[in-house]
């Protein structure tokens, strides 16, 4: 098979890599999407801060923008990127296949996976009680006795957070590591903290119903919240040089959604917080267009 | 009537605003709207680039919004600011209603309203033929004759951009002032160029049908596109001492939407192309999370 040669090639099929899909589209550059729709953080998740759509589960809002970016003329391909180098102008593309596509310009929407607890009960209850994301669904848990695990601010924060809906808050954590003001909201809101006490599994048939810890004991609980930070950006952007930011965590992109590297643009959570879809949709909206731009003038050479 | 004191009031409640009301009030933000809703750009148009909704009506979108925004428990008034002071740490708002009302921090959302032409037929047919962004409307066009009004970059670029749709596309213009490059492009692609006629009326029953000109001739069309740039930004951020861009047109934000003034965020089409309900969003998502955040601490002081 020849090598296929696109305008924009989008890794990525969340909420940033298909409003990138969209806009670039639009544009008439020719586009590739490519990831696994059931890869993306919302998969799982049920939206209702996302204007201007009430509520709404996340496998129908990526399946909807797949065949919106489709009915524009973007392609679409089910697998994920293994390597990107650069090539001229050009970059190279390896795909899982084995196939090799060239593209003009890239962009980068592979999003940011959440660190796991690694317990059992995690994976199969997640979006049923197990959420990465206090922001996003506190709410679904109000009057509720819920758990987070984690020990640093990001789960001191949302522990605290969670005390405007929930009836009780327990946060697990081995050893707790935050600034002092931080420690002390934690008393002032009620938090529950045991700290030197983890999780060792979350319970629930088909949804959480309570957590085992490593004392032996058990509680009660209709939600667990984990937070452990989210993981390093992926090996491929360092093949291509991106920059990241200081703590090496997300990609460093000017407001065009541009990186350091010409021809590379990045949008959505792999960009860094707000790790949300709204933030993810008009960055992609940026991206698509400003990439578009650019393949376009490349061809003028 | 008594003074009432928000954490956040937001200016302008087309997306852009109702994003930050959706997630300013997420975070137990006391939250005010303001503006209205048939103002926004956004209420007579037809959407099918927002990810991932595949065709809605504007004021679908914005109705939608509204409900959503208020079942977070943002507060709603459909009228103007009239006026805005700083008070200390807070800002003192006057509406159109003579109400005052006292608030912590403000997102400006008020969009950025196009230049009319100013012509017979123009406001009656706007989102019948009439559109002001061939970036969002060029799609309807396939295969129809269209006009483009105005002299500068945004409408000869827009001109081109229509060959890859419409059958014919007149760019009607006193005299032309763009670059050499540009000039180009518009003899390559097929732009039939009328300088020096102007279109004096835009005739049509409940679609555009014509444009009548000043040459005293007729020209059948199916739609015209109106592209004489942004108006300027608001008198309003001037009284804050907002900065604006170099041009004087939109406002400088930095990544977090926030502007020069503490307290002060701005989100959506003020802040800036591209002027598209997507990076309205994503804005209006960080500034709300951000001005929430601000005015939160604010309170701890
Ligand atoms: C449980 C949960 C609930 C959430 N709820 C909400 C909510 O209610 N509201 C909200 O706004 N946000 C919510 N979020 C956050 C939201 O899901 C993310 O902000 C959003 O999905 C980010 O979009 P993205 O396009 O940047 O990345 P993602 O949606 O994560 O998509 C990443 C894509 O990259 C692909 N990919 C990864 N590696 C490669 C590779 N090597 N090659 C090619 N493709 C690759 C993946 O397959 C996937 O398609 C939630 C998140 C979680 C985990
Ligand atoms: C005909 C048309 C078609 C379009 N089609 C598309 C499309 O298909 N896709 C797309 O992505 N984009 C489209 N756009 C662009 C889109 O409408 C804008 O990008 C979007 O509405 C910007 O949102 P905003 O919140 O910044 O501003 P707006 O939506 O313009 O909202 C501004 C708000 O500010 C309020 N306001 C103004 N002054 C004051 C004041 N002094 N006090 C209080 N409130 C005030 C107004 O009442 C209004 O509520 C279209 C635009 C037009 C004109």
């Amino acid at each position: 098979m020849p090598d296929t040669l696109y305008d924009v090639a989008i890794l990525g099929s969340g909420p940033g890599g298909l409003q990138a899909a969209i806009h670039a589209s639009r544009k008439k550059a020719k586009v590739l999407m490519l990831g696994r729709i059931d890869n993306s953080s919302l998969f799982w998740a049920h939206v209702e801060n996302y204007c201007c759509q009430i509520m709404i589960s996340g496998e129908e809002i990526l399946k909807t923008g797949r065949m919106q970016a489709e009915s524009f003329g973007a392609e679409f391909r089910d697998e994920d990127v293994l390597a990107i180098e650069p090539d001229g102008k050009l970059f190279s593309i390896k795909l899982e296949s084995g196939d090799m596509i060239k593209a003009k310009a890239i962009i980068l929407a592979t999003g940011s996976s959440r660190n796991k607890l690694k317990v059992p009960g995690e994976k199969d209850l997640l979006g049923k009680g197990v959420s990465y994301c206090v922001d996003c669904d506190a709410g679904f848990y109000r009057n509720e006795v819920v758990a987070v695990a984690g020990c640093r601010s990001a789960a001191a924060g949302g522990a605290v957070a969670l005390t405007n809906f929930a009836s009780e808050v327990h946060l697990y954590c081995k050893e707790l590591d935050i600034a002092k003001g931080l420690r002390e909201q934690l008393d002032t809101t009620g938090v529950i903290v045991r700290e030197g006490i983890q999780i060792t599994e979350i319970k629930g048939k088909n949804a959480v119903e309570s957590v085992l810890l490593d004392d032996g004991s058990t509680q009660s609980v209709a939600g667990v919240f984990i937070e452990l930070g989210a993981k390093g950006v992926l090996e491929l952007t360092a093949m291509l040089g991106v920059q990241l930011d200081e703590n090496m965590k997300y990609i460093e992109a000017d407001k065009k959604q541009q990186t350091n590297v010409t021809g590379v643009y990045a949008a959505g959570d792999i960009c860094g917080p707000p790790l949300q879809m709204a933030k993810a949709v008009g960055e992609g909206c940026v991206a698509g267009i400003e990439a578009a731009t650019y393949a376009k003038k490349l061809e003028l050479d």
